[in-house]
C-alpha cells in the first residue's frame, strides 16, 4: 500500500511533502515510498531511532527541515514509522506555522493499532512522558500490514499489548478472540493481524469521537498507562518497549481492581495468562513503591493533586476514578515494585 | 487592576498558577501580582527580555518550570508582560500536557491592543518569525492601563503602530480619531489610551471571531507584517521593535497599493504623516530588494509558492491578494530597501 500511487495520491494532499522517519525504517521503506510519488516536491527528515529521542530537541530538527525546505502552510508532513516518529512528526505538524497537515504511515503494530489513531501528538520531557504536545488529527492514517513482515518479534508483541488493552476496557469478545488467536498473531497470520488492527482502530475511533480531548471517557484508553509510564520513566525509556510497560501496568491495575473487590482473581489471572502466552513481561522492575508513586504524580490524568486511575469493573468495562483506598494502592505498589 | 484580588479571582481559574514574565516586568509588577492572590499555589518563570529570546529553547524553560513545580492539567499559566512573554507563555500553555489554561496580563500597549487578543501563540525560528506555534485562546485577557505609566516612550509608539493598522484595514473613523489624538496618546492621556485599546480589541475580536485560523479574513490584520517580518528577520529581531517594523511595512504596502492604482498618493502620504507625528521610523533598512524578497518567501501567508500580500483598497478597507504586477513589487522593494 505504501507503494500504491493511487492510494497515496488520493489520500495525501499538497504538492510539498516532508517525510519524517527514522534510520531503521528509512533503510527499509523510504526509497519505496518516495519512488511511489509523482508530481510532488519531497524532502526528508531522518531521526535517530528510539523513544529516548522523542524530545523537544528532535521536534526542533523537524522544524529545521521544514524551514530549510521552505515548506509553507500547504505542505504535508508524512510520518513514516512507529509511535515515536508519529508523535514527533504530528507535534511538529501541529506547531509548524500554527498547524499544517500530516498523514500517518504507521510501520509498527503498536502504531497501527493505537498511536497513529486519535490525534495525540507530542514529545517527552525528562520529567515525564508526552508532557509536551497537542491534540491534532492527521488528515489520514494509511496502515499497510505488509510492512509488519520486517517488524522484530519484540515489537510485534509490544503492539499486541495495546490490542489486549482494547479488549480489557471495551470489548470482551475481542479479548476472547485474542485468547484463542495468540499463536496465529505471533505467526503473523495476515487475516488475524488485519482483524486485530481493524477492530482496534474501530474501538479507538469510537472512543475518541465521543471525547477527543480526554475530558472523561477517552481516559479509559490509558488503562495500564499510569503505572506503565512510571515504569518507562524510572528506566529512562530504554529498558521497556511501550507495550511491554503497558502490559505490566495493566497487570498492576488489574491487581488493584481485584484488591478493591471490583474483579475476581480469575480475571486478573486470565489477563496474566494472555500476557505470558503473548510473550510479554509480567515482572515489574524493582524501583520501589515510593519512587513508582512519585512518578505516577506526573501523570496527565492528575487533577487537583489526585492521581486518577483506570481500573477494571469487569472484563470489557473500565472505570476512571480517584476513589481508591490508599492502603490498597500501597499494597499493590509494594507487591509489584518491591 | 493587577492588584485587584476580586477581578483576579473571578477571571483566573485553578489553584496552581505559573506566572511567566521577564526580568524587566518582574522588577516592576511581579511582587504586586503575587501579593494580590490568596489561596493559590504560585510558581514563577522569569525569562530574559527581548524578541531575540522568543525561541523554542525559551519555551522549553517554561515547560521545565511547569514540570519542576508539578503543575498538571488544572494549572493556569499567567503571561505577565508584552507580546514576547504572551506568545511564549501561550505556546507553552497550548503544548503542556496537550493544553492547559492561560490568561494574558499584557503590560505593553502593543500587547494590549494586539498580541494578547486572538489566540496566536508561538516562538520564532532562525528562518522566520512565529514559525512555531499554535492557535490557542486565552481564558481571559486582563489589560490594566495603569501599567502603561512605566512603559518606555519607544514601546508606546510601537504599540500605536498596531492601532494605526486597525484604522487602516477596518475603521476609517478610528484612523481619523488617531490623526487628531496623537498628542494626547503620546502624553498617555488615560481616556485616549482606553479608547485606543478598547476599539482595537473590538476590531480584532470581530475579525478573529469570523476567521480564527486565518483561512482568509484574519489575514488583513497582517497588513504591514509581511514586509515588517522581513525587516525584523534581516536585522536579527534586535534593531526594530515589532510595531516599528510594522509601521515601515504598512508604508511599503501602501506604496505598492498606490503603484497598483488602488489608492491615491494622498492616502499613502497621510499614513506617512501619521507615522511621523507618532514618532515611528519611516526609512527602511538598506538590506536590498533581493534579500527582502527572499525573507518574504518564508511568510506564513505563502500558499503554493505565491506570496500573498495585504494591500489597501481605500483607507479602512484591505484586500488579500497574490495578484500584483511583479514589476510594481520590484520597484517598491527597490525604493524602500535600496
Amino acid at each position: 500500500m505504501l507503494t500504491d500511487r493511487d492510494i497515496l495520491d488520493a489520500r495525501i494532499p499538497g504538492r510539498d511533502l516532508l517525510i519524517v522517519t527514522n534510520t531503521t525504517v528509512a533503510k527499509l521503506y523510504l526509497a519505496k515510498l518516495t519512488g511511489s510519488f509523482a508530481q510532488r516536491r519531497i524532502a526528508e527528515c531522518i531521526l535517530p531511532d528510539g523513544e529516548q529521542h522523542k524530545t523537544l530537541q528532535t521536534a526542533g530538527w523537524v522544524f529545521d527541515a521544514l524551514v530549510a525546505n521552505k515548506m509553507n502552510r500547504d505542505a504535508t508532513v508524512l510520518a513514516l514509522g512507529g509511535g515515536v516518529v508519529g508523535d514527533i512528526a504530528g507535534f511538529a505538524a501541529a506547531s509548524y506555522q500554527r498547524g499544517i497537515g500530516y498523514v500517518q504511515l504507521p510501520t509498527t503494530l503498536l502504531a497501527q493499532v493505537d498511536s497513529s489513531v486519535g490525534g495525540k501528538t507530542g514529545v517527552n520531557h525528562p520529567g515525564g512522558k508526552n508532557l509536551i504536545g497537542a491534540f491534532y488529527q492527521p488528515r489520514a492514517v494509511i496502515a499497510d500490514t505488509n510492512v509488519l513482515a520486517t517488524l522484530p518479534d519484540r515489537e510485534l508483541k509490544s503492539g499486541l499489548a495495546e490490542v489486549i488493552k482494547h479488549g480489557c476496557v471495551w470489548d470482551p469478545l475481542l479479548f476472547n478472540w485474542l485468547d484463542r488467536s495468540i499463536p496465529q498473531l505471533l505467526a503473523r497470520d495476515a487475516e488475524a493481524l488485519t482483524y486485530a488492527i481493524g477492530r482496534s482502530c474501530e474501538i479507538k475511533a469510537t472512543v475518541v469521537a465521543r471525547d477527543e480531548r480526554e475530558r472523561d471517557l477517552r481516559a479509559i484508553l490509558n488503562f495500564g498507562h499510569t503505572f506503565g509510564h512510571a515504569i518507562e520513566a524510572a528506566t529512562g525509556y530504554e529498558k521497556y518497549l511501550h507495550g511491554e510497560a503497558v502490559g505490566l501496568g495493566m497487570l498492576i491495575a488489574a491487581d488493584l481492581s481485584h484488591r478493591m473487590g471490583l474483579i475476581d482473581a480469575a480475571v486478573k489471572d486470565r489477563l496474566r495468562d494472555v500476557l505470558v502466552r503473548t510473550g510479554l513481561p509480567t515482572e515489574a522492575p524493582r524501583i520501589g513503591a515510593a519512587r513508582a508513586y512519585e512518578l505516577m504524580q506526573m501523570d496527565k490524568k492528575v487533577v487537583a493533586g489526585a492521581v486518577r486511575l483506570v481500573l477494571l469493573e469487569k472484563l470489557g468495562r473500565a472505570i476512571i476514578t480517584d476513589q481508591y483506598p490508599k492502603a490498597a494502592l500501597d499494597a499493590t505498589l509494594a507487591e509489584h515494585f518491591k
